[in-house]
């Protein structure tokens, strides 16, 4: 591969020819051969907006000449729209302040507008591209625009998909009279309506709380430049720049009011994670209730079919397994991890910045990507595709001991946990026994009907 | 010890005749062994006011006897007023749904609202207490009650203080110019005032984040009876108890628009307690700021003095240690390691009801608690006397080399780096190497002024 | 209360008179309001275990007067036997060093030797209790120490009984052939026996992990004194401590090999916890394994039956609930956030000292007791009670379709997964689909037996 | 792109030309488009040094053709060998047994050992290729001896290289007296080498910890087949398969003592992940250490001098940053994360499987790769590179009030904790204080000596 030389502050480097980027992202390449796990394109795209918006309020406010400038936003269009994924190589586990990363942008918008420069004048990556900015203020901000870019376009879509789905069986069931579980333990009845509403509800206020979490990232550190205080940025500098990433993508970014907490401390996004954690943990559980449900065939629970997607196993022909459960529990677990990583760093900072950035936005963008991937593929592989068995169901509401439970008020609680121990022990029905303990026949008839008992009494 | 025989379901249990609570309660004293911490009281309280206000509403709805009623009301007083604590002796490791508090306290009111009846009437604790309710909607309706209690008086008030406390510090430490730090690095100057404003914001979005997490905590799952549907309360009995509630507590709680959800997941107070974790962090950021900036006296970064509260070293006389940073540190790593537990917690519930609520609300106020706590005596022992060591800030300010940072925009990034290292190299100035390298003595007293430094640029 | 005076190198204190601590103790009550956990009393008595070995070397090694180290000893001893509990009053969240807690066990020690001294001679809590001790070599010397002696008498023996009741159990249902489940979906047979057997190897593995741990905490800090030289302390001191606290305690305690990672680093506690956070998983999946084959007792896998310990329910009559797998699970996710903390915490030293050290022990210890309780509750509330469901059991493996893994050697997967599939669709038994397909009646009746079905092929 | 059809058990499915793998490949790679993280390849190396030994086991015990078994033999070779490494494209989150991916291997053996067989015979995925198998303990097993050889080939390598380069430093340093800081306040002195040797001893146990906890990983779950049991295979297999890969491995690798147990739960894997998360913690302390200790170059401590390997900042020229403690302390965060992940996963297994196996052996893996790699980036980037500012150093130690220490042998703790607090308030030398207290020079000469303050005392 052919190499020409690069040059820093720190002297001269080689890079192969086919690369666009400078001297320092080509020491990051070599000084961080650290897991395989690059900066997520997401991150790049974000600071290409910056850097287009830079070059706009830069023409204004700072004197950066209005070629040079438009160079600088035709390169990063291009770079946002994808062109030049391939020169951006580096590692998640580099600098903690994003530097390198940030410099990467930077190179490769210079070396690339020079290019569609008229005159092919020189861009400095530092005195042009990153033009009243630091990487402490740049990568940040960088963090904010793509989580919240991927929460809008992925996530919460999905989430809202899921939530319909779960609505949409909810009302197919609604009529459905089932035994209920309370400590895995036979309950009283109710509508597999009612247990669908309750994983929609859950889903739904997970989309609440996401959304929520989310006003604090909007916003945005830039403006503080190197540790906060705006130095070497004009005046205005820092609110145009979060108008301008307002405008172009309709997100209502603002600047943020204390640009020394939003440098050193990164708790908008830890907090976020939060939320993404809570709706990791609902999920959980709606997934585990599901494979429980369908547990079976023959010796579960047996309430649900899943759709059969694949051969279950290489040794046991015919088994069909709740796969799409298991991998959306074992994303939600990734969640978990991704959010205890998260904490910690957030914790971290030290005097004028937290030096944890890359790994708490590869963390966090990890969770968004793979709660909407795994709540899509559980969504259109599993939920909408759920059917009951209706005889299964039936049966085990008829069964139960635990319509029991409408006798009380009206023969306490005493004597119908009685009744209830009596049918237990002799295998009996619940109805034999209380005609056994002197119970009218009327009185049981009236009270003992499991489609009656899934709501409150009626006065 | 004396003792009399009480009776439940499953027979007779002798009870310490100076104790007045029942079976139940004595069954689970002796069944769950574990551990030495006891049911929080903040939940008693919040049992005692559901039970307060289901006497009143029972009274209203479903019949309850009004002079029976009047007694469970005057016996809930008592408990809450905290004069039958030493009757509330189980273990938060019990039974999953904390049925077994819920029935210790239904037994000790039913016991004291016998007592309390102008006839002595019997009064019992599921028919009469217990009534229209479950464990299973009572219980987390008092997670919520004690959780938003314990916030709203201790947690939130304290959060305001050290905001208050650090503010004010902001304001006295307006206009000392300070050497920045990034990376442990130095850095471009900003003032103590500006640093301390940083910290102010942290503690103070973290107000607003706990707020906004306790909307949810204001939805109680009371009326949801065994698994939701709210058999054997009567219809209206979900909104009168939610009613009665923010009647007497004057906070806003409503009944919970999904009461399946409200019995089988805990979400609210996983994201409640993602928000604790947030603030966690955010005192730990500062709290380790601070031990660092005060450390020395003569070796250290010496630029804070902490009050010195006791003797710090049983060795090494004279020592004087950062303490309170020391256990506010500590007290942030509990509440992230109880926001672990409440996280697992809350995603292992199975089918109708999480059978984790104990342990989840157990973790929760002692993560408020300790929070509200460490926040008050770090405030009082450790801010409000910080002083600065002015010598030490001045002389590391003129020392830096940082401040090469202004030049930039004047001569561009490249000749500013080199001046900075031939400094650093040959232990000079940067004025010295800048004259050396043709700037104009103009040039440099008029931009690396520190003072002016500490903002954007005027335009 | 009356009050004395006491006195410390930041002035005078007063002290109410009944208790014997003095006036740092007094500072750090007064200092540290924070929770209301007080520092565990196995910390206590490790050290005054110490101080007893103390006075022993001290005697021997720097002079220390004999008839003063006899009266330290004395007192230890009554400080070890719990005489003087009330008088360690401080909180966890505390010193980071737990330098005031040792303080508060030199005063009290100082006070009380001087009372058994035979001519009252003053002793001093620093120059002679604490002789050649500092609290960051005394403290993590404690910590190894208490959390050994709690392992040893209380988390083994327990963790061991219960692998012997599973054990027991895995021989009394070793000939009961069940319905094996993966994915929560019916699988090939196993026996129960083999099941509990599982069980059995997970808690004995565990046994072997927490001793494989242990070994790190057999060294021990002490001779490292302020900063991990020894300095003060003379030569043979650290040797002779650890001589001496392992002939005293049984347990081969040794001199830490280098005391700057003694003091600074507690990775022997970190690892430890996690051997702990090891068997909790163990017990969470035993637990709710169980209480999901116990589930029903009409609606669920019906397997097992768990002993009922008390009523389940405060509206269900007659309901009983799997109470000790709930309360058991909750401690293992207790202990899985503790251990999240110790994790944090033990990263988190500076230089040359660790400041967590209070927090770490407490979290620690607290996992040792709630395992250790929550498993003797387990064993003998649950466990030793549990018996099978045998017709359930036998009715399971009677109507699975998995049996048909049985012929696929025979006639291959493709075939073998068509007949389950079949029969699965047809809601008929394997052996009809399997004839159907063509199998002869005893190739069929040849494989498919479930008790031979439970282990590998005899070739 | 051309298509081929193939066939499962649930039908036929497209896969391209020029992919070897078969329907159930494809089935998953559609039914998982969950993130972009691939199963590892040391996973699909592991399996197929599974089949490898499989069709030598099966050739002997079970009747395998031996032209098939050598044909699946030099398939296998050349997966490990990395040439079919682009037909292994299944998703870590896919079902929770890994199923996928071991068919995946199955058929991608089956179809190039058709290929290379001399008569181009059928080789079947399950019947042949995944004989005697399942993925129930095919999985497990490759998932301990991917992580075996992961950790012997590069982790503890590279921790030994670091403890060496730490060592060395140690070494080096040996004679240079400096302040010690406790609490982050100064202390007594010790030399950089102690404080570098105790780095060194917390790496050296980390190595210790891993190998231990290794020792779990040589049980291999192989021969359990589906359930445990081992049905389908023949006795003896289990052992022999041990034997093989342990042969052909170097590795002592021996069969799980209980099958059950090896399926249903990862506690080895659990433990596993304790030691590296305690690895992760030292490491954490180690790098904060180093980049506070070389904070500066003015303003900070300033002890150290690391290497400088790229521009510091993108706008304070001249910066240098400590980059790869900042990579490495990433590092040590997500490997913390991984481990909160693989604790949870590791608790949730059901009945007769853990269903997280993917994402446990994902998480495991990457935290190998990632300690392995920032350790060996941290070491030749930083440690190597460390040099000295022995004026600082120098300088820091004389001014130490904390040299008070040695002192109080000689005239106790409350005179000499006066004499610290009168020259910090005087900002006098000790030495002034000392005579000034009535100290004579001989007995100040003798005792505060730095040099000799860093051991314990000569008797």
């Amino acid at each position: 591969m052919k190499e020409r030389i690069e040059r820093d502050s720190l002297g001269d480097v080689a890079v192969r020819e086919d690369r666009i980027w400078g001297a320092q992202t080509q020491r990051s390449l070599e000084n961080f051969p650290i897991g395989d796990q690059r900066m997520p394109l997401e991150v790049i795209g974000a600071l290409a907006e910056i850097k287009h918006a830079a070059a706009t309020v830069n023409e204004e406010l700072s004197g950066l000449d209005p070629k040079v400038a438009e160079a600088i936003r035709q390169a990063a269009t291009e770079v946002v729209a994808g062109r030049w994924d391939d020169h951006f190589p580096l590692k998640v586990f580099q600098t903690g302040s994003g530097t390198q990363t940030n410099m990467n942008v930077n190179e490769v918008l210079a070396y690339r507008a020079r290019e569609l420069h008229p005159d092919g004048a020189m861009v400095h990556p530092n005195d042009d591209v990153n033009r009243c900015q630091s990487s402490n203020d740049s990568f940040p901000t960088a963090m904010h625009v793509a989580a919240v870019k991927a929460t809008k376009r992925h996530l919460l879509p999905e989430l809202e998909a899921l939530a319909q789905a779960l609505l949409e069986k909810a009302r197919a069931f609604a009529e459905v009279v089932k035994i209920g579980r309370t400590h895995c333990q036979d309950a009283t009845p109710l509508t597999v309506g009612q247990e669908f509403g309750g994983y929609q509800r859950q889903v739904e206020a997970g989309v609440g709380r996401v959304m929520q979490a989310m006003e604090g990232l909007y916003f945005l550190a830039q403006g503080g430049t190197a540790v906060g205080t705006g130095l070497n940025a004009p005046v205005g500098f820092a609110e145009r720049m979060a108008e301008e990433l307002a405008r172009r993508s309709g997100e209502p970014f603002r600047t943020a009011p204390d640009k020394f907490e939003a440098l050193a401390a990164h708790d908008a996004v830890v907090f976020f994670s939060g939320a993404l954690k809570t709706v990791a943990g609902s999920l959980f559980k709606i997934a585990n209730d599901l494979r429980l449900l369908a547990s079976g065939p023959r010796s579960g629970f047996g309430e649900l079919r899943l759709p059969a997607n694949e051969p279950g196993s290489s040794i046991m022909p015919g088994k069909v397994n709740p796969t799409q459960c298991e991998a959306l529990t074992q994303v939600c677990l990734r969640v978990m991890g991704n959010d205890a990583t998260i904490t910690m760093a957030g914790s971290q900072g030290q005097f004028e910045l937290n030096t944890y950035k890359p790994l708490m936005i590869a963390c966090l963008l990890e969770s968004i990507r793979l709660l909407g991937d795994g709540v899509a593929s559980f969504r259109v592989r599993c939920v909408e595709g759920i059917e009951l068995n209706r005889d299964r169901i039936d049966d085990l509401v008829e069964r139960s001991l635990m319509l029991v439970t409408a006798l009380s008020p009206e023969i306490g609680y005493d004597r119908a946990a009685a009744i209830a121990k009596a049918a237990h022990a002799h295998g009996t029905t619940l109805r034999e026994e209380a005609l056994a303990a002197g119970i009218s026949e009327d009185v049981f008839d009236r009270r003992v009907r499991p489609e009656r008992m899934v709501g409150p009494m009626e006065l």
